[in-house]
């Protein structure tokens, strides 16, 4: 099974822009696609999955805690049901865009608060398996978290992923921030290879902590985004190739 | 083919309530679901559409504008394409509810100023029809508007309803209210008969337009609705057995 | 100084209806105006202003956190300063209405879930003392909270409340909850005069906590609520009167 | 009386930028601020005020009809009673910062579609006018519309204003567009001048239209704001020496 590079897009609203969509989605392999509660809106969700079409990337739901004006990234407490019924309503409304186009819906990955939420509260992830094993499709998640634990559990397959372009501490947690710092391509490249070859990477304090990954995720509000997915594009297509010539 | 009962249903919002949907759902053939546009939550949503499931009831999509303070009744210029980006996002959503309880959509029913913009204005009209189209299900709409002649030219079913509990003008225009003022049930049992027997009802102004119609509709937010609701159910059994012995 | 009742009125929203706020405004002395952010909108927010002048009633902000499809009663992690900036929003749009009305504000106090976290988080109640600080009025608040510490160590006055329809735990934290059950109207009236005589109240659990109290609050969305507030206003005028001739 | 340049202002949200705010602030007299409803949140809006304040810029509320997913310029029915609600919520919010930075409201600015629908129907119009004199401030508007008869025989004050960056047809009406296209800085600065010393514009269709402006708007959403901002305060300054020598 090849690595595939996953990328957030559909960021922008109404007329407000986030993330180089067209710059980046050559670069994707999956399209987590956003759906109106954090960013998005209907007509930026048709444009991103006629895009997506367009350069044959696979789309995926990127549902969120309805919270808008925060983008997603204050967490908010949730009851489990409430959270079932606010992810159907989302992967639906994504499913109609990708129904109209004639596309299939491929995986879920949830977005900022709640992705880290679901790696540390059971009836989070529990919720975002049952919606997605619901609806038929892998959740994109982070081994060694709770994600990989209920999924497993719950019998909902779980792509890991290893984000390039965050950091995590030496316990392994991914540091989410509100707005996105600039990142290296080079070093951005060189980390997800050295994810891909070893599982290792180096900790915001320094020492290396195990990871599995199985997908790349490159953010597009990041400054200088289309430059790190193309090296990164790059790290992932030669580890790739290395694997197919082994394999 | 029967006569049906078709009811507005799922629209509250958060802690607030709108309608006995409980009182309504078992005089209830098609449900018109609020899909969280002018009305309704995901929490709304899942426990409306299995309340339908519950009591054999089909569901369909009653999208509006975006315009939750306003409950969809107040008009708002939009373009044909954003139009369309709308309707695909709340049919979508509720159809993710939908197939989480194993149900298919069943029609679609454009909600307050919508439903009276599509019967006067052609592009809003054509926006419906082809999202209707998309998703394989009928309209829910008046004879004798541009609801009937542009699903017609567009090769998409329409359900004519006429309804039970909102005056006509004498040129058969419905006449919509921000808040339904409370009806006579008799009075309105008795205005279903005729439209169904005669194809006419009395006008506002006093003389009778002609009105076909396949389904009445009957709201859940007027005063008085499940009493009305009893009625009409009783006028229309009456009318489909009568209909069916003549058969 | 007498013993005040307090009312969050203007909780509807849209078509919505939340509360008797006709039934409840002569039964009170200082209305809890919601600002749009757990509920209400501009037309409800001037329609409660001016039904408060007519009754001679004083109109203090209740600002919430911004979710109103949870009623402002789902935690949320908000940045002190971003919080600071959300509440002189709503502050200075009920501010807008008192104006035009030729009405002073007279108190802050905080929603639902905000008012909660500000009994117990710092960071949140000192944003609330800010910003009453900044429009020269008093915080409705809770004695042996951080509610009374901040205010005092941040030289804004806070009236201490009761909640004649609401339980405590053996701890003294109200137990806020998202519906709010019928209570009894002469047993709230009972806790009321208790608390005002005695200082103290049984908990939830059974043993006496002890509250002090200058103002008591009735909740409008509370079953029966009209029937409660009688009851309090009763208990309140005859201890205004006791306290009166003993003065 | 000075020639000044206003520019609507503080039209991010949440993460979302809109307009080089900072560059253009320098070459600014009026701010015209966004309000939460087309644009803006709490926190924008202060840092908008603070900006402004840093400045010695004039804020003024930039009110809008309700609709944040449009940017306010989708076309909306609304009762003049709810407009005068949804203006003072608005201009309150607006107050309550100006109120915390020591600041005065300088004046109202209808925004997008709401300017246009004030142009042309009287009850929008006076709408704004009431409100504008319930905070007595001036309303920014175009002379030769309903802006100026109306705020005439209300015996509001209206300031004429003309748009640097925006095209007016061969009646002089304003031609708004939903995106604002990119314009030639020195074409703007001299169309600036010519109206400001003959009155006179030419028209997209070519012929010349009258217009007295007191007020030149620049946008800051137009591509190249900045560069325009100084061609046009250069014109500005250039025209109010001249008058001052004059005078």
């Amino acid at each position: 099974m090849k690595v595939t590079i996953n990328c957030d897009m559909g960021e922008g609203f109404g007329l407000y822009r986030m993330g180089d969509d067209e710059g980046l989605m050559p670069m994707t392999d999956l399209a987590n696609v956003a759906c109106g509660f954090h960013a998005s809106d209907p007509v930026v969700m048709r444009k991103t999955v006629r895009l997506a079409k367009l350069k044959n990337v696979q789309v995926g739901a990127h549902p969120s805690l309805p919270d808008l004006q925060g983008f997603g990234r204050r967490e908010m407490k949730i009851e489990p049901d409430e959270l079932r019924a606010v992810l159907i309503y989302q992967v639906g409304a994504l499913s109609g865009f990708l129904h109209t186009e004639g596309m299939k819906l491929s995986h879920i990955k949830p977005h900022g608060s709640l992705y880290g939420m679901a790696a540390r509260m059971p009836e989070v992830i529990e919720a975002v398996c049952d919606v997605a094993g619901q609806f038929g499709v892998p959740v994109l998640g982070m081994s060694g978290t709770l994600h990989e634990e209920v999924c497993k559990a719950r019998g909902v397959p779980m792509v890991p992923e290893f984000f390039a372009d965050l950091d995590y501490d030496k316990n392994g947690k991914l540091l989410i921030t509100r707005e996105h710092a600039a990142v290296d391509a080079r070093a951005a490249a060189q980390r997800v290879l050295r994810v891909l070859r070893e599982g290792k990477v180096a900790s915001a304090e320094g020492p290396d902590v195990a990871l599995h990954a199985e997908s790349i995720c490159v953010h597009s509000d990041t400054p200088g985004a289309v430059a790190v997915a193309q090296a990164v594009r790059k790290a992932v297509d030669d580890f790739n190739r290395a694997a197919g010539a082994r394999g």
